[in-house]
């Protein structure tokens, strides 16, 4: 079975040595899905309208949670980013709202923690501005959609919009 | 409909004001399951046994994370807290992981997001650590599972294990 | 001559002994102005509406930093926060922009460099949205406009709106 | 009217995506000063003297700030830093104090942010030692003096010493 | 054999529930020594005089760090703290420097680890500004001297100046 | 005799400029020790068996804080880094336990103090975790056994296992 690279020989945590590898463009893209009830959802929308912070509020705090990845996720790489864009949008199907992160850098590693993880801060953000109203929300698919650059290849989830 | 408190009147983002509420004992539970092929769930027990560092690293990720939630939520107050605690349980069902956190404090204002935060970054760290078997496992289930003190009152979410 | 607190016998810096002071509650009010072309004032108020983010992305450093203090002014006491508040309102006779910040606490020492620091970063956070603009921005007036609580008693500037 | 960088097509704030932009050489110098009474001005050079900490403790608050300025700045980019200074000297005819900092680095973007930054926290920290002294000390002249580096080229503010 | 209290019955790591604890006064006080060749040391004291700022800046490394210990220590709580101080002086018999640091807090749990983190970073800080004229300087005897409050009691160090 | 590099001519700290200093691979290696009781040695290795939290966590501290010593060395550079190492072994000569770190990185200056303050923390981590047991641990050696890369050169301490 093939060893996880956090571990070494002797299963102890290690960041793992990416200084032999080339610089290169990476690009990671993730999501984050929170579910509620209509009703919640409408006060979102109501409270975010025509000038409100609700979404704004989230979008901030997931690409300042990008950049804060590598304090967060003990073995990631501390890495400059070139860009961040976290998007999110109503989805009345959930009902609820989804998140859509994209990072990119030039590094020796990929930005998929970063993706991730500004796409759940976002999420939860969201969550705690309604949380007064709704408790039992849900944060569902936090999920990696694609990914480009680095010598593991390009990888594109099987099913997303 | 019910306004979102942490909008003032003019739908501006603010810091709740908790000063005039009581301090008194606050308690919050959260989970997140992380999904994933059986050849990974396999590929981290194996890792982990019979002393690797796998599910200890998500753990201390997810407890510093909590003491982090209120710079990472842009709306979250700035807590002492009296305890946390992160459990992970292998979940064959799934095939998966599920990580329970538990954090409490003596404060104005409670700790759910705390044990929200512990719970997201737990679930991401183990994620990272499995990203290079497989890039396609998913976070599920973010949520609260139970919550009490404070003058909201106490909360147990509809069905858990 | 009156010494400087911060400094002991020895002339050494320190973080001033606040434990046995009194747990009170306390309110600081600061202030800070950026002022600009009143081309790159239109354009902000464009870019502004009608739901652009300039506006709460400065709020929302604002109340971040506030929160950040005790680690950016290195004598500053680490405290609770119960209440952060960051208003940012058109100022055309500058022109330019008002930051108008709040921080509220119940605890052994007072808040004002806490509102000040807020009041900086929601100026600076400004100047770097509009730089591409106009590089000559100028912020203005970052001071303290009231404070109650404490044993040093109440103040309040003497001229403000 | 030119649309403001940092806001995408649809008004939502990003980070600009600079991973297509050369490396290169930038500086920034910034400043910032602190106006307060003759009293408060003697107080902190008799303070400050022969060895006192008050200006060393500011100039170290300024350099540490530059170095936490993406953490700050919702939409800074985090960057290597290669040299930063900050200075700090009397001005009898404010009364009070000047800052001047200085960055460099090697990076795809410019650092005024940071000069800005560090001169803002230098002077925030001079006010926090001296409070205790008069609160109504002000910050005044937060401003870039010059860069260069950069496809926006060299600038130099209009007046400065 | 008494167990470890950071851990619980099953081994994993926690941060210890100390909510049911009583706040009370909590003074710990702890040390740090480097210990140095002659010429670094007489190096350090030119550098430093009249008014270099090399003990400022240690001394402002270790009362940041005693702020940043919940951070840093992962199974550490976070606290409020009441006061932190930090002495560097000449030890010539070593020759080298001797940090010693005491914090105060009004708190449930006690303030050793604050005290030893700012001892060690600190001395470390004295390190790098020294090191590019020696580099087999050596950090020891980074130790608790004594600290009062709390149910386990008040220790002290069976030999100390 | 040789001035201090982090010190201007004024004698006042700087971040010294690396701008000009060639990219290559950095590595540095070190270490600290941590003496204690038999009856301590012990039970942190039977806490530590089978699948205890002890050296895991001490190990994790470690490599977070290589991430964080910019943040916490006041004249460091921050830095990308491409790799980091923190081994734990008991050391029943001491009674006690040693930490070797290893940090790499391909930057234009070095990471002995990355080396360095991971192996403090580490060793910090895990006196908080037996200081139930006894509070008069030791940490000693906290020194740097090797470097390479750089124009000052390779370095070996004179003496290390």
């Amino acid at each position: 079975m093939q060893p996880l690279s956090h571990l070494d020989t002797g299963g102890e945590a290690r960041m793992v040595d990416v200084t032999a590898k080339a610089v290169g463009a990476r690009v990671a893209v993730a999501e984050a899905r929170l579910r509620m009830e209509q009703s919640t959802f409408e006060a979102i929308l109501t409270g975010n309208a025509p000038k409100g912070d609700v979404l704004s509020t989230a979008r901030l705090a997931g690409i300042m949670a990008a950049k804060r990845t590598s304090d967060l996720i003990p073995l990631c790489h501390p890495l400059p980013l070139g860009a961040v864009q976290v998007e999110i949008v109503p989805a009345p199907e959930l009902p609820g709202f989804r998140v859509q992160t994209t990072v990119k850098t030039q590094a020796q590693t990929g930005v998929e923690m970063e993706a991730l993880t500004a796409a759940a801060i976002a999420a939860l953000t969201l969550y705690d501005m309604a949380k007064a109203l709704q408790k039992d929300m849900v944060i569902e698919q936090v999920r990696l959609i694609r990914k480009s650059g680095g010598k593991s290849g390009d990888f594109e989830a099987a099913e997303h919009d």
